[in-house]
């Protein structure tokens, strides 16, 4: 999935260039490294990508090796549920057993053999039977960024790598994220799937009927000269709805894979902020950074200096047009900015 | 006088465009604004200009109509009290009655009319005595950044515009200060004065006799072809004094002008925000910038958009290649900085 349009990491993302086209970790994007993560558990050949029309080319030329058939194009945004329907869609008309693994773009993964062995725990699962598989992320910290899965211990599989699903949480508050964390049977919710196509449009069919009719109709188009005209036709009829909530919690077969590698939504600069050593002050510089008298700062400055002195915790973001700076603590507020600097009428910036 | 090299507004100033090179009041440099002071006032044969070899070229440019044989060249930086001397041994050559204003080129003044009558206040005194007259600026607030002089009421002249100077008193404590205020006989040291060239050579000798005797020497070749290897023989033995220090403290035949207008030594980014027009919730922006949530701010962008949130009191100052954040009340210390830049081998952000 290399849709969307976050503005969490302005000024240096754009509309033309979001998080998942970014390579602020690294020297490739998010984009290619999520394509690189994969291409070594599966031929690139089965590597498919969905994602808006505004940003297919760019997306295109960005993952070499991936055939062009493979980039599905979704007229309009419809949040992750249609977007996934319409995969599968593709997958069915390929093979009617296909399995597919859903994966963000933009999320940032380290350590892959354990994400490989997580994936081929849900693999198992999905093969085996008709589940729903989604991998939590065993918590490292109590994130109160993030969704978490409660999973019943009573309820396992794969000699206790996955276990039966008892609920989904909202983003706690800290408490709440504290208490989860000590429970030990609470995970992060990564937004990462593995099941058949079939038992997700099936899903689809119990949770989401009027989406499943109208996706029921693209999908009998796939590889027709009809497809093109009937996905443009259809599609915006479709309302926005997210995996999460059409389905995932409404469904009973569902399975988390508990997962222990290293991951991060990338949801904002903190995020970042949370990845990137530190220097001995508690700074995380990335370019050319010099903090004098100040801690837990981060600056990013490529190709300028950048001079703090006298403040801590704030996050500084220089770009040749645009500079943010921001409390660490307020970063999830640049949304905020991003619509003030368009009231501004500055488009150029955005 | 347009020597120095001070880091006061880095990163805007570099080593090869100090302070009275930048238009950052306005569009014109803050010497070309000198310049067209005095030039409403006098002949602009009449204006003469003191500065180090290094810069003088530069400084040329940016006078047109000031003749170069004005342009009196240091081979090296010794304070004001050898520059004062230098010149006023040149005007003393052209003119032996010769009356000169000492102007810093990097101050500012608003306020022509003002200006104007403080300067003939002095130029009576200083034609029909042979006094030191200083121009004393009656304080619109209790500043700490400046020197003070407090002067005689007793001894008044020109019908109360001048009085003689009781004593010079350095930077003081913020109470201090407001006891000058309070005292109403304290005016801020504003560093621009009007003597005979004569007056000040004979003080010089009275109080600087070690300086007087070498200016002696560099003065009798003044006009003549020995001029130019005397000066480069002579200056390096001359120790750096200040005009205040070295003359003013010692000599007692020194007035002082009141003067009304609004005046500032720019003395640091702080005078700056002080200046400015304030938008309702206290920030100053310059270029282009855009505050949320926050007041008290300097923001200097050209060229660049730079966002602030949640933040208040601090001076951001962003040029194409090199950004300063800082606490305004602790602009004062850009020193620190500029010293760890250079220290980091960044000459090029000098």
């Amino acid at each position: 999935m290399a849709g969307g349009h976050g503005t969490r990491f302005w000024p240096v993302s754009r509309k033309n260039r979001p998080k998942q086209l970014l390579n602020i970790i690294g020297d490739q994007t998010m984009l290619q490294m999520t394509v690189d993560r994969l291409r070594k558990i599966r031929f690139i050949e089965d590597i498919y990508i969905v994602v808006g029309s505004d940003l297919a080319k760019t997306i295109a030329k960005e993952v070499e090796g991936v055939p062009k058939k493979n980039i599905i194009v979704e007229p309009s945004g419809k949040n992750t549920a249609p977007s996934i329907g319409l995969v599968a869609s593709h997958l069915l008309a390929r093979d009617p057993d296909a399995v597919m693994g859903v994966f963000p773009a933009d999320h940032l993964i380290v350590g892959h053999r354990l994400f490989s062995g997580a994936l081929s725990s849900a693999l198992k699962l999905v093969n085996s039977d008709h589940l729903l598989v989604t991998l939590g992320i065993v918590p490292s910290s109590p994130h109160t960024g993030y969704g978490y899965i409660q999973f019943d211990k009573k309820r396992s599989l794969e000699d206790g790598k996955a276990f039966g699903v008892k609920t989904f949480a909202e983003k706690p508050t800290a408490s709440a994220a504290k208490r989860f964390l000590e429970s030990g049977d609470f995970l992060w919710n990564s937004g990462m799937f593995v099941w058949k196509a079939s038992v997700y449009l099936e899903a689809m069919r119990d949770h989401m009927a009027v989406h499943h009719e109208i996706m029921e109709e693209i999908g009998q188009t796939v590889g027709t000269g009809k497809y093109q005209s009937t996905l443009e036709a259809k599609w915006d009829s479709l309302s926005p709805e997210s995996v999460d909530y059409g389905i995932l919690e409404k469904a009973s077969n569902i399975y988390v894979v508990k997962s222990e590698f290293t991951w991060s939504d990338m949801g904002s600069w903190n995020s970042y902020f949370e990845l990137l050593p530190k220097k001995g002050d508690g700074n995380v510089v990335k370019g050319d950074g010099l903090v004098i008298d100040g801690g837990g700062n981060l600056i990013y400055s490529l190709g300028k200096l950048t001079t703090v002195m006298g403040l801590s915790d704030i996050a500084v973001i220089n770009t040749d047009d645009a500079t943010l700076i921001v409390p660490r603590d307020r970063v999830e507020e640049i949304k905020t900015i991003v619509s003030m600097v368009k009231q501004k009428g500055r488009d150029d910036l955005l």
